[in-house]
């Protein structure tokens, strides 16, 4: 096939329903809870207890009937028996009768017969083990300060669905639940490639004419913040052959490939030439968007091959637009969009555009409200400003552009914060 | 000195700043590139060449001298004679003449006298290397698709500030000036312990009474969110000589401890135990906050000793605004409010508090507004609705609470996205 030319174009949409295709979550592994956290689940996580699994006292007081002391005040206190002391982790062994109560712990089982506990604060007393006798400043309702059984969590509740990202609060929940190991999906390894003869290595000299590989590392960067592991490759010759051979070599060790540039019409884009000899399956060749039009994949032994337009800003968005979702439907996440977000644009963006325009922007939150406007100068050759970007700029297509105050869709970006 | 009562209080603001005394960068070393995402530099990083280094070609076409096809139009297009092909990475060998012009590529050196370069979809000609003519269909303005020398970065200009983190777009600069290791601070290895005698080891059976260790695996998480190396320690008992025997064997091996519970006023809160025997500095031990008001911090054998309120919900707020900032402090990072932004509070909260109060959040954006509400049941001792935080709202002290639409002061939290 030859592909220079006439090659049929796909919206952003369907290239990435091209890709979902073959994204399936990889296998699952299970890992200490300590090393899970930025993981996604594997598995739906239910309560087998429930939380707490007794009545569990909020503060650090004593355990009361509210009945004995709905009286109480500071000058007429309640004169209670203090028949126990309850620290936490150990079970009361009294039922509390009309008249006493128990020292208890924040945390600790409240006792049977008691139905509130008073603050510490709210009491005057001995502050001793050997205490007997405990005055109460203050009557309280039934039920204050006890968390009832269940009252947190019921038994058999779904807690977290399988694909969710375990943060502090899901560690949490599963360290209630005794998940010291956790089933999580594998991290997909991304094999890293730029195209081109003018590539040095990042710790060779300068040459007349040539550039340090900085697509490679840029592109690592977005893959960790993505959540895979990124492997950096020597850079590709401009010989469709050797490259071939490149590519075929490391298919079986990974899980995605993605290379940058040589997707274009120039003589020696080399990956045009690679996917006009090889018998893999070219997904799409054509995006509609800017930049990163020539932005290709294909299927090849089973495996996706995302070659990216070889400017530094095309390689940056393509990576945020296809490979990131990739990334993350293999680590068990779910729809790319959910992430999008909305922003009034803060300058006006006059280039119109026949394609969808994906635009590097950075954001700022003042009084409430979030404000975008390009990241530097908006060119896809440009590099330096790829680091002042938190999110791509959507722009639809047409029109005469876009005036300040304009509400646009962004799309926070990988490494952002 | 006893502590459990008449304890002095001071302002989160001035709590972070006893601790940011004791809070400096830690020691630099160097990693490779392909290590460096996530961390901070150590370094300023300044350009030692021009970007681009010589005349760059923006697009694939042909470099020509404007003057020569400034009449071209498709009718009477412009005749060239092509003396040259100039892949990228190739040093031209010719100087552009009257009547003649070179093939180059995108990112490849503009050849002398040449002053422009003409989109190849401009031009018809014979696509092979043996072509001789071209002729080009328009005309362009000289300077057009050249990215002059220095047109990006000038020699010497400071491209990245010491203590910038380091992500996609730094990544791709550190590559460009040939940083193939880069030097970064030490990440801080922080142990985690919780305290009391109600904790049952994760892979524990459930026993009546106790309950499993979350809140360490929840501060895990937030520590490696935060840029750190999470060390969980065994829980610990109620007995200060115990407790300060553990915490004396792990400072030499740790950057800064963190604990979770027993610091408020009941019979077993170990750690005011320990604060009241131990030989170290006490930097504070009441901070005006809810929750975590409690939150305790001391200096000891030059390490800092962060003691966070035990239930789940104070633990997970006293390391956002403490914990994070001194790891971030160690990493080489500042401000730690540089991350607050702004929010409508989108429910009517109506606990007036004698404290700041900082109330776990969830925020939403819609049409460019972003509105938060409390995360779950605003109560400190609930675990399960941690993960839905995404930030801390911060309320001030006072008043009647905050009708639906104030606009309040939101803390994105550790691993939130």
């Amino acid at each position: 096939m030859k592909l220079k030319f006439g090659r049929n174009i796909v919206s952003v949409e369907e290239a990435r329903l091209l890709l979902a295709k073959h994204a399936a979550p990889l296998g699952v592994e299970r890992i200490g809870l300590a090393a899970a956290f930025g993981r996604r689940l594997a598995v739906d996580v239910h309560a087998d207890h429930a939380v707490p699994h007794f009545r569990r006292s909020g503060v650090d007081g004593y355990a009361v009937r509210a009945a004995d002391i709905a009286e109480a005040t500071p000058e007429a206190p309640a004169q209670l028996r203090v028949v126990e002391h309850i620290p936490s982790g150990t079970m009361p062994q009294l039922a509390i009768q009309p008249g006493t109560c128990a020292r208890i712990m924040t945390g600790a089982p409240v006792p049977d017969g008691a139905d509130a506990v008073v603050m510490l604060e709210m009491t005057d007393g001995v502050e001793a083990e050997a205490a007997t006798r405990v005055w109460v400043k203050k009557n309280v309702e039934a039920g204050s300060n006890i968390t009832p059984i269940a009252g947190e969590i019921a038994t058999g509740e779904q807690l977290l669905a399988c694909g969710t990202r375990i943060g502090p609060g899901e560690a949490a929940i599963l360290a209630t639940f005794g998940c010291a190991e956790v089933p999580v999906y594998r991290k997909p390894v991304v094999a890293i490639f730029s195209t081109g003869a003018e590539l040095l290595g990042i710790d060779a000299p300068l040459e007349p004419g040539k550039i340090r590989n900085s697509n490679s590392y840029m592109l690592a960067a977005q893959v960790e913040a993505a959540g895979g592991t990124a492997m950096v490759r020597p850079a590709l010759s401009d010989d469709p052959a050797e490259v071939e051979a490149a590519l075929r070599e490391i298919l079986p060790a990974v899980d995605l490939v993605v290379t940058s540039g040589g997707v274009s019409v120039g003589d020696y884009d080399v990956l045009v030439g690679v996917f006009e000899r090889f018998d893999g399956e070219l997904l799409f060749n054509k995006v509609a968007m800017r930049p990163g039009t020539p932005t290709s994949a294909a299927l090849w032994n089973g495996k996706l091959l995302l070659a990216l337009s070889g400017n530094p800003g095309a390689s940056f968005v393509g990576f945020e637009l296809f490979a990131k979702p990739v990334i993350d439907w293999m680590l068990g996440g779910g729809e790319p969009n959910a992430l999008q977000q909305s922003a009034l644009l803060d300058v006006d963006y006059n280039k119109p555009s026949a394609y969808p325009r994906y635009v590097r922007g950075t954001r700022t939150v003042v009084d409430g409200i979030v404000r975008v406007k390009p990241a530097g100068i908006d060119k896809s050759s440009i590099m330096v400003s790829i680091k002042d970007a938190d999110c791509l700029i959507y722009l639809p297509a047409g029109g005469q552009g876009f005036p300040r105050g304009e509400l646009v869709t962004v799309y926070p970006t990988g490494g952002s914060r």
